[in-house]
């Protein structure tokens, strides 16, 4: 049974992404305090800089890992994949590397929906809709073969998926900062605990890992 | 060499009391939710109920523990006192019953700052003042013996010597749940990490403890 999964860095007030952003800092000057614990990982180092050698092993690389697990199919929103970047290149292959870290179809939603997919190393292949996030969900649903369906950011992307109640299993890393600025990723979902359980779990980098997993139909 | 310390609820998106406030409900309809994992340690039910036979004895109680050792003197607002129940009463001795559990002096902010002293059973005694945070910090610094001074709430009042950066010890106990609407305890606050050291656990409650410690002054 398919399950749509969601990750998501929060700071301690509720804040994702990514004021200040600029090209040199494309995701905000404050990804580096929400992303610390992460990217730090042995998980995180091994998948995205191709270095199995350093990283930490704790309670972090644990949810790391499972981030990497059973997913058959990904959506993400066109900033993530980095079409603003270069907008009108129709050669711009995103901003993900030669072999980018997914190793599955990526459908990215973008108003430059004709654009053609294109295959990547490794196993990915980024597919352009604009459709509604039901039907792209049902689109990915399908190739993903029996396996997880990821939402894979950005925040408008994620809360558009949230809002409409469509993530069984969102993992928010909170890092112990306050930021004050930024997207509010809990906006608009008061009572997410009613219908999904709830778990909270800290690392050795001060992360609090909270879960919510909605309950499968028997 | 007193510290100010101070003890805050809050939910996962950092909202804290009571929204929905009525004379059934004075603190608010999610004050339930937001303090579920305090008002069943045993602790709380020994101090506030007077029962010691019943109540949680793990990391929730460790906390509540703490928050009632060497306190030698209470500030808070005017609405935590109860003033605005019965404003005009000048025999109106606040909600905390005849042996408020607090056996300090307790001073509350209020316009109302004519009113004389109540001195109750337990040690405890109300001033009120209508002076700067500053102002009646210090005077509870004075009062307090060396010991501490804690600032009880409510929310404003928390926010306002948070705001002014006198607090050294602040620990917000964080209920898993979302809550969408509520003060925003965290407003105005960015940074927080940068002047105090941070720890994050977590209790069998699911309850996220966060404490913020400004180091002394060598």
């Amino acid at each position: 049974m398919t399950r749509v999964r969601l990750d998501l860095f929060s700071s301690l007030d509720g804040r994702t992404s990514t004021a200040g952003t600029s090209p040199e800092s494309p995701m905000g000057q404050d990804w580096g305090s929400l992303t610390a614990g992460h990217v730090t990982t042995r998980t995180f180092r091994e998948r995205v800089f191709g270095d199995p050698t350093s990283g930490t092993t704790g309670v972090d690389d644990s949810y790391a890992a499972a981030h990497f697990v059973g997913v058959g199919a990904e959506i993400m929103g066109a900033a993530m994949f980095g079409l603003h970047a270069f907008p009108d290149d129709p050669d711009w292959k995103g901003w993900w590397g030669d072999q980018p870290p997914f190793g599955t179809p990526v459908y990215v939603l973008t108003h430059a929906a004709s654009r053609p997919p294109i295959p990547m190393a490794g196993g990915t292949t980024f597919h352009f809709r604009s459709t509604s996030v039901q039907d792209v969900l049902a689109e990915a649903t399908e190739a993903a073969g029996g396996l997880d369906v990821r939402v894979g950011g950005g925040i408008s992307t994620a809360r558009a998926f949230l809002r409409a109640g469509l993530v069984d299993d969102l993992h928010v890393m909170i890092a112990p900062v306050v930021l004050d600025r930024g997207t509010r990723l809990w906006q608009d979902l008061r009572g997410l605990e009613l219908t999904h359980a709830v778990t909270t779990e800290v690392s050795d980098s001060g992360t609090i890992h909270v879960t919510f997993t909605r309950q499968s139909a028997a």
